[in-house]
C-alpha cells in the first residue's frame, strides 16, 4: 500500500470536529476505499481545550492556521474556518502555493476568488475540491462535473439553503407568519441570531455560484446572481399558492439565455407535482437538466457536520487515489466568460398579492396597469367580500419580461385604492 | 494534449446509436473535461446498412464483436450487446485479457459475473465500469463508490424499473387493471411483448445486486435476490393503499441484518411522504442511507437511449482523464462474502387483502389465524355491506417475521369462507 495521506485540518468547529470523527471512525474504510491509509497530521484551532470528540495528542497543533497550511508534513490541507477573505483565504492561498492540495468547505470563499484559486491550483499540478461547499453531503459537484460530463446542462435549480426552506415549509404546516416561525427556529438553533445570510438568499447565492461554474464552464460570477430573501413571503402567499397549485420554494436557478448567463436567487411558486416541490423541512435539492440525460434530482441534507464532514471525506478519498479534476470541470484557462443576463430581461410567469379596499373598479384599475404595460393576466382571485375594508387580490400572469411587470407593479402600487406595496413571487414553469 | 482515447463500441441497437451520437455532438465538450479527445475508431454490429445517425464510414468494421474487442488500436471496448453471458461475456473478457478497458451498460453480465469481470480488470490493471447499467444515466454507481466514500450504508432502495413503475403509476391515475394497463404500456413501447423481465422484477433484481455490491462491498450476489414481481398488485390493493397513507412501488432494497446481507425485490406500500412515494411514470429513484450523510436521493430518467448514452460517456470521460476506481469501490479481494439473510427471517409489517364472504365470524377465524402465528393487527377495513356475497377486507400488521407471516397466510388461505388466495405486500418504512 502507497504511504498514508497526511492531512492537515485548520478550523475545528462542528465542521471540523464532525470531520475529525469521521477520518478517525471510518479510517480502515477509507483506506480500503482510496488505496492508502488517510491520516490527520495536524490541526490548527484557538480553542485548544475543547474536546473534539476524537484524540488529539499525537497531532502537530498550530495557533496560526496559515503555519499549518506551510507545514512540510502536510500533503492536503482541509480549509474548515469559513469566511471569503481573511485567514481562510491565506489558508487556502498558503497551501496551493507550496502545491498541496485542498479541500475546502468554505463557499463565501468559492463564490468570491474560485475561479482565481482553481488557476493557482492548476499551475500548481494540485486538487482544489470543494463538494462540502454546496448542498452538504449531496455529492452534486462530483455528479456536474463528472457524472454528467457528457451532456451540455440547459438549467440547473435547487433548494440550496435548508434554514428558508425549514422556514417555508413550517410557515405552510402550521399556518404561522414568517417572523413567527423565524424565531421558533432561531430558538431551535436551525436559524442564526443574525438570519440575513440564510433568509435574505446570500447563503444561496454563493452556492449557485459555485454550482452554476461547474455546470456551465464559466468563471465564478458570484455579482451576478440576483439574490431577494423571503422576508417578504407571507402567510397568505402560502394559502394562495396552494390554491393555485404551488409551492413556494426559495431557489437558485441558473440557465443560459440568448443575453447571457442568467442567475438568480428569489422565492419561486412552483407547480405541487414538480419533484422538487416536495422537498421540504431542512432538506436541499438540485435538479439538472441535460441534453441527453434529461431531468436528474439529487436530494439530501445540505448542512451539519456529519453531512459535511461526508463530502469532505469524499474529496479526500479522490485525492488520495490520485482521481484529480479541473476544478470547475475544465482547465480554468477555457472557461468562457459570459455576460450576466440583465434580471430586467428575465421572462417569466409573476403571482401578485394586493391589498386593496374593497370597492367597485378597483379590478379595472389594476386590470389597465397590467394592459398598459402588455401584461396578460391568467387568473384573478378576491375571497371574501368587505366592502370599503381592505381584502387580498391575487392575480397571476401568462409570461411576460419582468422589466414590464416591475413597472406595471408601480403603477398598481401607485393607485389609491391599493393599500400596501404589491408582493410578486415568480412563477417557475418545473 | 494527449493522444485520443480510441473507443471500439460493441453494439449498435436504439444505446449504441444514441452513445455514437453523444460522442459526436459533444466531441468537443468531452475532449475540454477529459483533457483528450474520446474518439471512435471501431465499431460491430450485424446490420451494417441501417442509419445510426452519425457517420461512420472512417470506423473500422467488424462482423465479430469479439474480434474488435481484440482490435489493437482501440483502448477502450464499451459493450452495448446485452445478455448475461454469449458474445457479451466474450467480448468483456476478450478485451480484459487484452488489458483494455471495458464499458459495459450490460447488467445482466455485471449482476451473473461481475466479481469475476471485476478481478481479471484488476489484474490487468484496467478499468471496468458499468454506471450505465444501474438507473440510465443518473450517476448512481459514482455516487456509491465515490461520492459517499466517507459512510457506511445501513440500507439502499430504489425504484430500478421504470416499466412496473410507469405500470403502477398508470394503474393509479387511470383506475384501471394490471391487465389492461400493461397492454397499453406494450402498445406504447413502454414494455416488451414478452414483458416478464420487467413486472417479474428480474431487471430490477440485476440492478440490485449490482448496487448493493458497491454500497457494501460484497461481491455480486444476484441468487440471494428475492424476487416478486407486480403481477398481482390489484387496482384494489391501489385503492385501499392510497386510503392507508401508502403508494404501492415495485421497490429493490438492500439492507444489512443480523442475519447477512438481505436483497430484496417486491412490491412495496410507502408512505406518501416518503421522497421515493413521488417518484411516478418512468423515473427511476435511488436511496441511500450512510453514517454520515444521512439519506441521500437520487433520479432520473431510467432507460432510454440518451440518458444510457450519458452514463457511458462518463464512464469514458473518467477513463480518458485517468480517473480510476475498483469496480465494486475496494479491490476484488477485499470485497467481504456475507451471508444472504434468508426471506424467512425479514421482519416487518403487512399489507393483507383478502376475498371473503360477507357473514359474521369470517373476521374472526382471520383474526385468530394471525394470533396463531403471533401477527398482531394494526388495522382492518371492510368497505360496503353485500350479505352471503363476496367482499374485499383488507388488514395491516404490526412489525413480525416473515415466515410466521406466511404461516397465518396460509392457514388464512384455507379458511372456506376466504374466497381467493390472500394477497399480501409489504410494508416499508421508510
Amino acid at each position: 500500500m502507497k504511504p498514508p495521506l497526511r492531512v492537515g485540518v485548520a478550523g475545528l468547529g462542528t465542521v471540523g470536529a464532525g470531520t475529525l470523527q469521521l477520518l478517525e471512525r471510518q479510517a480502515d474504510l477509507l483506506a480500503a476505499r482510496a488505496g492508502r491509509r488517510i491520516v490527520v497530521t495536524a490541526v490548527s484551532a484557538r480553542e485548544r481545550r475543547r474536546d473534539r470528540g476524537v484524540d488529539l495528542s499525537a497531532v502537530r497543533w498550530y495557533e496560526d492556521a496559515a503555519a499549518l497550511a506551510a507545514d512540510p508534513e502536510v500533503d492536503v490541507v482541509v480549509e474548515l474556518i469559513g469566511g471569503a477573505d481573511g485567514i481562510a483565504r491565506a489558508v487556502v492561498e498558503t497551501a496551493l502555493a507550496r502545491n498541496k492540495h485542498v479541500v475546502t468547505a468554505n463557499k463565501a470563499l468559492m463564490a468570491r476568488h474560485g475561479t482565481g484559486l482553481a488557476r493557482a491550483a492548476e499551475a500548481a499540478g494540485v486538487t482544489l475540491a470543494f463538494e462540502a461547499s454546496v448542498a452538504g453531503g449531496i455529492p452534486v459537484i462530483k455528479t456536474l462535473r463528472e457524472g454528467l460530463a457528457g451532456n451540455r446542462l440547459s438549467r440547473l435549480y435547487g433548494i440550496l439553503n435548508g434554514t428558508s426552506n425549514y422556514i417555508l415549509t413550517t410557515m405552510r404546516d402550521s399556518g404561522r407568519e414568517f417572523g413567527e416561525v423565524l424565531a421558533e427556529a432561531q430558538k431551535l438553533g436551525y436559524a442564526e441570531a443574525d438570519p440575513s445570510f440564510d433568509i435574505d438568499g446570500v447563503d444561496a447565492a454563493h452556492k449557485l455560484a459555485i454550482l452554476a461554474s461547474a455546470a456551465f464552464g464559466r468563471p465564478v460570477d458570484i455579482d451576478g446572481v440576483y439574490t431577494e430573501g423571503i422576508r417578504h413571503v407571507s402567510r397568505l402567499d402560502i394559502v394562495f399558492a396552494d390554491e393555485l397549485g404551488y409551492r413556494i420554494k426559495l431557489l437558485g436557478i441558473a440557465r443560459l439565455t440568448e443575453h447571457g448567463l442568467e442567475q438568480r436567487v428569489h422565492p419561486c411558486m412552483v407547480s405541487k407535482a414538480a419533484p422538487i416541490a416536495t422537498v421540504d423541512g431542512v432538506f436541499n435539492a438540485v435538479v439538472a437538466e441535460g441534453d441527453f440525460v434529461g431531468q436528474v434530482v439529487l436530494q439530501g441534507r445540505g448542512a451539519g457536520a456529519f453531512p459535511t464532514a461526508s463530502a469532505v471525506a469524499a474529496d479526500l478519498v479522490d485525492i488520495a487515489a490520485g482521481r484529480s479534476v479541473p476544478p470547475f470541470g475544465v482547465p480554468a484557462a477555457e472557461l468562457q466568460p459570459l455576460d450576466g443576463a440583465p434580471m430586467d430581461r428575465h421572462q417569466g410567469a409573476y403571482y401578485i398579492r394586493l391589498m386593496v379596499v374593497d370597492q367597485p373598479g378597483v379590478i379595472a384599475d389594476v386590470s389597465a396597469a397590467l394592459r398598459d404595460q402588455q401584461v396578460s393576466l391568467e387568473s384573478m382571485i378576491q375571497r371574501g367580500r368587505a366592502p370599503g375594508e381592505a381584502v387580498p387580490v391575487v392575480l397571476t400572469t401568462h409570461a411576460t419580461v419582468e422589466a414590464a411587470m416591475q413597472r406595471a407593479l408601480a403603477a398598481i402600487g401607485r393607485l389609491g385604492t391599493v393599500l400596501e406595496p404589491p408582493r410578486m413571487i415568480r412563477i417557475e414553469d418545473f
